[in-house]
């Protein structure tokens, strides 16, 4: 197992390290292959990225990576984009989940479920074009990367409840009928309970009954979108992890940017980060990655949580007291 | 001035009956217009709305509206999409205030903002393929559209606080680097206070942060998205009232749809559309607008509310309440 650890810009330094010693704590066989990726190095080199990086990263089988600075300089192309692109990681997997004694937006906390986003296409195909009067980008969507998408979903659905809700904009977007389509075929076909939603009632559902769900499915920016609002639920952006999940390779990142104005203070909340690890082991199939949600319920009832959440500890003292309990 | 009245489908046939006795507790000269509209119109007839409604619309000043039913029928073309198009109506208004004693989502009452969504293009070109393999949309910003869509927003804003909030995509979609630069320019020439947002970032910060914003400008599928989570914040879809702005003509429509399920029994929440008359008043420079929210909190204090908000009154009876207080 080679996994290359980019920890990338800002607090990315800070929760990744901490991360990094939890998953020591396992004492499983990984060669760890760390990169120096990101913005940082844009500004020293003139490249987030080269191409001999993603060759090794290439050469890893799964990546944890932290925060990149991005900036609306057009010569600047975002890492993750280009990442997601080269290891083909159609799927954006975001649990939605509250943390014990962490009170969420609606104060909450009876539910429980998972946010999976086409990762590939929609709006994130890249092809458009920038005029003076007129700029336009195309929503593109296949039939192949739906039909990939929602068997990843309906595999995730047969694993929990059952329930696959497919959420979409086909009473505007046509093109969403194809995505719809598909999804209700490999529903059926997986033999998956489902319903639709269409996104704006999904984004209000959502946030007034969160309960309702279990597993979500969607097209690329709606899940973009969805998907932080529902951190909002679990109480910050601080706490929500994600995976970029393809054929081959799988890529763990907190949904957390690198958060410039309180990095360099070792304050930066190290959990979604340690969460990443959790669903790293389980993407290798180790059961013990439940032990780092036992960790983290007996941390956050001894109170060592960082500022964010009302504590006192630092970034290390979280990450170090997780790999402890573990 | 010529009011062109539709009702619509479901709870839209008690709402604005409602809505209309309080429009005509003010003693305004009115001419109203009643159109037959809808799906129940296209069942029975096979068009939800003819080329001599429209006719008869254009021939008003204004139009209000309660709610048509959706149905993925192709042949079935939304009728809102129509008026809004045949009106160019560009601006839709959604005010999102807490009424007092409605506790949303976050528990909170401490803000105060409206959405400005640019309602004629973006993702609503209608500039798309089907295929059985690929389909695709245009999204379509324009500098035009994106020039009136903020001027409407700042004066608006300097009506206002003064402060604006430009939501946007920039960092993955190229078109939109035209809609954000073009909506600061327009507010730099007006004067006006700006900053800026992803939507994504933003779906968080409205449900965390509602009270940091003011005015707040978007993109048409991003406002709509925007708008419906909004309403958690409110405490339910069934209290936001929204309005749809041309040069020449101007639409109000509660935002909450047909409601097949409590349709008929009388239950309905009229609010959103007595908001929607508040709204009409505004638009045509009445101060008396106000008088509405006082009548409203003065039910809501006497508890004279329909059984989602937790009372007993019919949705007649809540008209009736308004319209005696005004
Ligand atoms: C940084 C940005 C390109 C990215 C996205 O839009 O996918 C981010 O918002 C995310 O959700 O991972
Ligand atoms: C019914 C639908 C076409 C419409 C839209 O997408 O604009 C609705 O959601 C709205 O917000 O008014």
């Amino acid at each position: 197992m080679r996994l290359a650890v980019i920890e990338g810009d800002g607090i990315g330094r800070e929760v990744i390290p901490a991360a990094v010693e939890v998953l020591d704590a396992f004492g499983l066989e990984f060669e760890k292959v760390p990169l120096e990726i990101g913005y940082a190095r844009w500004e020293r080199t003139g490249t987030a990225m080269s191409e001999e990086d993603m060759e090794i990263i290439k050469s890893c089988n799964a990546v944890l990576f932290g925060a990149v600075t991005t900036v609306p300089d057009p010569g600047y192309k975002s890492v993750l984009l280009t990442i997601r692109k080269e290891l083909d990681l159609y799927a954006n997997v975001r649990p939605v989940k509250p943390l014990s004694g962490v009170v969420g937006v609606s104060g909450r906390s009876d539910f429980d479920f998972i946010i999976v986003r086409e990762n590939t296409e929609g709006l994130y195909s890249g092809i458009e074009e920038i005029g003076h009067d007129l700029s336009w980008t195309k929503r593109v969507i296949t039939r192949k990367g739906s039909e990939r998408i929602s068997e990843y979903a309906c595999e995730l659905a047969k694993k929990r409840s059952g329930k696959l809700t497919i959420v979409h904009k086909s009473n505007v977007l046509k093109s969403d009928k194809l995505f719809l389509d598909v999804c209700r075929e490999t529903a059926s076909s997986y033999g998956v309970e489902y319903g639709d939603m269409l996104v704006d009632s999904m984004a209000y559902s959502l946030i007034m009954h969160p309960e309702k769900y279990d597993v979500v499915v969607t097209t690329n920016l709606f899940g973009d979108i969805l998907s932080d609002m529902c951190a909002a639920l679990v109480g910050s952006l601080g706490l929500v992890p994600s995976a970029n999940i393809g054929k081959k390779y799988a890529f763990f990142e907190p949904v957390h940017g690198s958060a410039p104005d309180i990095a360099g203070k070792g304050i930066s909340n190290p959990l979604a980060a340690i969460l990443c690890v959790k669903m790293l082991l389980e993407w290798m199939g180790k059961p013990e990655a439940r032990l780092i949600d036992a960790a983290i319920a007996d941390l956050l009832q001894k109170k060592i949580i960082t500022p964010d959440l009302g504590g006192r500890a630092s970034t290390a003292e979280v990450g170090n007291a997780v790999a402890k309990y573990i």
